[in-house]
Parts: structure tokens; sequence; C-alpha cells
């Protein structure tokens, strides 16, 4: 406000897919909004892709190419970086590390990269004097870095929690809804192009886990640490364990929970069981959710779009505002010398499970499933035993309070009743 | 970053209630958090309340105590002037004029002063070089000023609903689940101290409607404007409107909407229909949600408290260290002179509506009814009648869109038909 800088805020696109052209269509849309609201323009001066003759659409023809994002980074008539190739190493990391290195800021919506390389980059970044902002990279257009690192910044964040991949949520939603097995829907996401090139990413909670990742460095203070999170797709879930779990109350979702607690940082993205008639379990589709918890404020949640054009360029434009405003904090919202090393947690903290076994048709079956949970610490809160098809009855239990480590003991001792069918299903159901 | 401030931010706080408290507890529980995270230690020099020799929660013997909010604002020793005062005349806005004059930035609650004064305090702010924060003056804890300003500042916001009184919530949904009549839950609502000395300010849309004003402002770009707020109270609504409603699949709710039509900006707060299985349907007890939508990112729902010591108190710490890092921006997101003059618009935008009337026992009532609505344009949706207690019946109506004129051209029709008892109720249908 004194002295403000009013001359434009130039950028540099690396990456014209569907967010890349989002961007520019946002920033050609609305020149006079963003500049009124920034106190300067904000205008494009180069972009970069993998194919030019590609048709795009968009009017790039005032803009400088260049063919080499490094190059693009490297500019000197560009102010902010912005990074939408995505991948974790290679092009992705070359070019904004030659942005950091010449004086650019960067704006970035690759999570992979954050989530392997963040403390690195950080440090680069502090070191040049440079600012990383990366709102985009987390739950598409819901402002949840900028709510965590800034709106929350009085309190000592004790819990975050979010579905944070659409593409696994509609996955599950569309198997519950049409009663179709998880083969099947995930041919379908794939058609409908929601799936990533490796859909491990998606199906296999990785893109997520780098979600819960960055927000976790933030939220607790600590360096970004990917490999400790505990890792779970959706791959195994079965349309039975949707109905079964729905009967009881429950929806299941690929859930991701970071919180500190006595036995250290937990980070954990798995399916579990979250109360029909909560927030999480009324999220229908590819909506995203996050719970951010507080100590002063309670709890939080935001729900918005998760992917798509509009609502992941919107996060990208929101932080190039904030930097052509002049907002300049450290990456994750505090000086990255000053991110601990976080000591993962051995054991999640205890929580109620949902079991599904099949029982065969043997007289005292039940009491020997029964007697093997006591004697592995397992109290039973609600049992639901069904009608037999054939030889086997499927048997849902919900415990007490337990730990993973019990119902593991628990899920080892059935085969020797011989009166369990099969493999146990046990997923952990999440107090939200 | 680049030659970053790092003198301790000095806060001088003028209030000490719940909110005040609240932040001096903060400030002095994660003083290490504060500093880490704003890069420089964050501390209180001076306090000021009516009554220095109240009983406080909280320490206070090692901040200057000043009794006059004015000379506090004016101290040497402070930085940021944070007023938790409320009021929208006097000595609030006295001490923040003088904050602003000698030099000071302002963080705020006061949803008030901001809704009278607004353009007008901006307007100061911006001459004098000084910053205006007020997170805490809407939606308590969810940082919905952030979201709207900064985290959606690359979208045309095409509209801003919200439920942002909880205190008006909770006495709808306890009307609901107790079956308890206004009167008697407006009584426990004040026996339980959730209502404003003038409880006016509550119950009849005012404090939500100063947040809608706000709201508004920044969305839109206008410069505040509570005067054409349409605002509608709750005290109208009777058990009998919610149960019925709930029979039609709505909850009621006193809700906030603002958006830019053809016909100019609308605002209005007052009592509709959503239905019960939205986000908003499904909002119980003093928990705010607020839905802000853009062009880009489409539909945003942020939820939290509303109200309280540490939500609130967590909101005007995000400002603190908002400014501790050195952002700055205009008050409303762009410059005070950029605001527009909003043009009101004339009528609502059109909607179904929810009519229910009493009607006599007598041949043909029912017909002379469908008359008048047929005459006045209205054509009905859906059309319930309840058996007769004593002469008259219960009819709900739920029309298709339509607009306020016509139901009110509809209401005044019927005393005519000599078949409707008493007055009829209306309420807006609200798409969500």
């Amino acid at each position: 406000m004194s002295a403000p800088d009013v001359s434009p805020l130039r950028l540099g696109i690396a990456g014209l897919g569907t967010v890349g052209i989002g961007v520019v269509k946002i920033v050609q849309r609305h020149a006079d909004l963003l500049s009124v609201r920034s106190g300067r323009p904000v205008v494009i001066t180069a972009v970069s892709a993998r194919d030019r003759t590609k048709n795009r659409d968009a009017d790039l023809s005032g803009y400088a190419w260049e063919s080499d994002p490094v190059a693009l980074a490297q500019r000197d008539d560009i102010d902010v970086f912005v990074e939408l190739m995505g991948g974790h190493e290679g092009a992705a990391k070359d070019a904004m590390e030659a942005a950091l290195n010449s004086g650019k800021d960067v704006v970035t919506a690759n999570k992979a990269l954050l989530a392997h390389h963040g403390q690195q980059l950080a440090e680069s970044a502090e070191a040049l004097g440079r600012v990383i902002r990366f709102e985009a990279a987390v739950a598409g257009g819901i402002p949840v870095i900028k709510a965590l690192t800034e709106g929350l910044s009085g309190n000592a964040i004790r819990r975050v929690m979010g579905v944070m991949n659409g593409t696994c949520n509609y996955i599950l939603t569309r198997m519950e809804s049409a009663g179709l097995p998880y083969e099947t829907v995930f041919e379908e996401a794939r058609a409908l192009g929601y799936l990533e090139a490796d859909p491990t990413l998606d199906v296999g909670g990785i893109d997520a886990g780098h979600k819960l990742a960055i927000l976790a460095a933030i939220a607790f203070g600590t360096k970004v640490s990917f490999d400790a999170v505990q890792l779970e797709g959706i791959g195994k879930i079965s349309i039975d364990d949707i109905r079964r779990a729905d009967d009881m109350g429950y929806k299941i979702k690929l859930l991701g929970v970071a919180q500190i607690t006595g036995r250290g940082l937990e980070q954990r993205m798995m399916p579990c069981l979250v109360p029909s008639s909560s927030p999480f379990g009324q999220l229908q589709g590819g909506t995203n959710m996050v719970l951010l918890e507080g100590d002063s404020v309670g709890q939080i949640v935001l729900r918005g779009a998760g992917a798509g054009e509009g609502p992941t360029a919107s996060a990208v434009m929101g932080d190039v505002v904030d930097l052509a405003r002049g907002l300049r904090m450290p990456t994750f919202g505090q000086p990255a010398a000053t991110l601990a090393d976080p000591v993962p947690a051995v054991a999640s903290a205890p929580a109620a499970y949902y079991l599904r076994l099949e029982l065969m048709d043997k007289p005292g079956a039940l009491a020997k499933v029964a007697m093997v949970l006591g004697e592995a610490g397992i109290s039973i809160s609600r049992m639901r035993q069904y009608g037999h098809a054939d030889t086997t009855a499927p048997v849902l239990i919900v415990t007490h309070k337990t730990t993973r480590d019990a119902i593991d003991r628990a899920i080892g001792g059935f085969p020797a009743t011989g009166v369990v069918a099969g493999d146990a299903v046990a997923m952990r159901i999440e107090e939200v």
C-alpha cells in the first residue's frame, strides 16, 4: 500500500494441459478483475509445452513460445514461473530449480514433486529469497493450503483429515449407487478420462498420499515425509463390504488422516469407514473434503471440486494474485530450517474396527470366533450374522476401540478355528 | 524473506470480553508457534477494557492498562490495534479511527462497524497507508474472508450464501428436535447466554445481515451497503412451519444470499427453505456454513464454529499473523475508490415458494385457492392438504418458480375467497 509495485506481474506458464489452458483463460477473461484485485496487471509473457502444433482451446498467439521449460523458467521477461507439467522428477523439477535460481517465484500444482522434494525446494527457495506457492496441489479448488497456513496460523493443529482423490471417491460412490463391482467401475472411470496415465497414482492412494504429506508438513511443522505415509488403495474393496458397511451405518472412503500423538506422527491414507451421516459419509462423486482441527478453532470443514480445469486454475490464480499483492512467506508456512524431522508413529492410534468374515455352518462356530477376538483383547460392540449362502454365512463385527496389532493377531488366529472361510476383511472406523 | 522485519509485532487489545481474553490466551500459549510462523515475535504491549477490577481468566499483569481505547490506539508502543469492543458507533469507531490516524494497522471482529462504516474506514486506511483485517467479523473461526478475498481472487463471484448466525440456527434446530415453540427456545437461548444484549441483533437477522453485506462487498466489488439488505428475522417462524416444511423435505434456515443478476445486487437475509438433504439443510445447532460460488471454482462450502472464544480468537490471530508476515492489501480486496455503488435489485430472482394456509371446511375451497394462485400466474408443483382440526385444515403448497410479487398478489387475494382463515405464510425455497 505504501509505494506499491504497479508494474505488471509477468507469468511464464509451463504445461498447457487442462489446467494450463484454464489459467490462460482466466488471465484473458478477467484481466480487469485481476488487475483491480492485485493492484497491478497480471499478464502472460511466455508459455511452454511439449507439442506446439496441438490444437488448444485458447489463443496463445500473444505469448512467446519455449519448447524447453527450463528456458522458459530462465527468461528475463517473467516474474513468476507457473509449473503445471506434473511429475516428480525430470523436467518439472529441473525447471522449477532453474526458475528459483534465476530469481523467479514459483506457483505449482505439482503435489508429487512437493511430496518427494518439498524440503529441498523450500530450502532452495528461501536461500534464494524466492517464494513457492502450491494451493492447486491439494484438493483442487478448495483453498485449503491457505486456510491451514494462514487462516489457522494461531492454532496448534491437532488433526488433518481429507478425502482428496476425487477419482477414488467417484469409484466408491458409483460402486454403491449402481451396485457394480470395482473392476467394472474402474474401467468406466478410465473410459471417462478420470484416471491418471498410471492409475495406481489414483486407486493406489499415492496421489492422495502426496497431498496428505504436504498438509501434515504445514500442520505440524515437520519436514514433508511422504515415505512415512501408510498407504493402502481401494482396489481390494468389494461391493459386499460397501453394502455391509452401509447396513451398519457406515460408508467406505479413501480417507487420509494425519495427527501427532504421543506415538509420533501418524499419516495414513487408506480405505476406512465413516458414519453415513457424517459430512465425509455424505460426500458423493468427485468432490473433495478436508477437515482441519485446531486447538482454538475446533473443526473446520471445507468442501469443493478437487480437480478439473476451472477449480484447479482458480487455485493457481489465487496464488498468482497473492504474489502480485506482495505476499511472501516460507513454503510450508515457517522457515524450512525450523521444520522438524518427524518421528513416524510405530502404530496408529486405537480405533474401532469393522471386521467381515465368512463363517462356516458348524456348531459353535460363532463362539470360536468370539474366543479368538477375546484372546486378542478385542471386545465386540456390534455383531450381525446374515443367512447362509451355501455353506458359509457372512458375519459383520464392529469392535470397541482396539489396536491394529490386536486386529492382526485375531485375523491370524481365525484359520486355526476351522470355522472361518477365506480371509477376513478388516477396516478402521474413523471418528469424524 | 528478503530483509524481513524481525522486530516483534506489538498488539494493543481493546476489549477484554470472551474474544479478547481468547486472543490473550493464544498469544501467551503459542508464543513459539506464532514466532516461527510469523518470522518474528508477536507480543501484547497494552490492553484496555471498561472495568479494570473485573476478574478475568488470564494474567494481564505484563501489559500496560489504558482505560480509554482511544489512548490505547494512539500509544507509540503498539503496531496493531486489535478492536474487540463491538458496536458500530462511539468508542469502537473513535478508537479505530485514532489507530489509523496514528499509523496503526487494525484487526477487528466488529461486523456492525464495517457494515455501517466500511467504505469510510477503508478509504481512511488506504489514504493513511494502513491495513484493516476483519476475518473474525464473519462466520467466527471459518476463514471465509480469506477464502473469498484471496483464495478465490481469480474468480468472478456469482453468489455467496451463508448461515452465519449460530444463535438463530440453534433456535431453529432446537425447535425442531424438541418440538418446542419459538418463545420457549428463545428464553432457553437467553438463559444460556447465546443472545446479544439486544436480541434483535440475532433473531432479527441484523447481525447475520451485517456479515452478508461485508461478504457482498468483497464478492462483487461494491461498496458495503447494509441498508440495502432485505432483512427478516426468525421470530414469526412457527413449530408448525418447521414440521410441515420437514414433511415436504425441507428445513427452515435463516439463510443469507447475495448475488448480482440483471436486476442488480440482491442481498437478502431471511428465513427460507432448503432441501433437508443439502449441506445447509443438515446444519445443526450453532455451526455456521458459507457457500462461495465462483465462475471457475464452482461451489466451495466452508463449515465451522461461528462464535465462541476459541474460534473467534483463532480468526483474529490469523489476521495478526498475516500482518506480522507483511501481508498488506486494501480492506475489501481492492482499492476503496474502485468499489462500485451497488444498484440494489428491485426484486429478488424468481424462486419456488412454500405456502401454508388454513383452509375452511367449505365446498370448493381448494378450487378457489387454486384459482387465486392461477390468476397471480403461479403454478403449483406440489400440494398437500392435512386433516381438519375443528373447522380448518392446513394446506401446504410448493409452487414452481415465481416472483415474490406474484406470491404477494396471491396472498392479497386469499381473504376475498372467504375460504382462507388467518394469514397465509410464504417462504422462499432457496436452491442450494
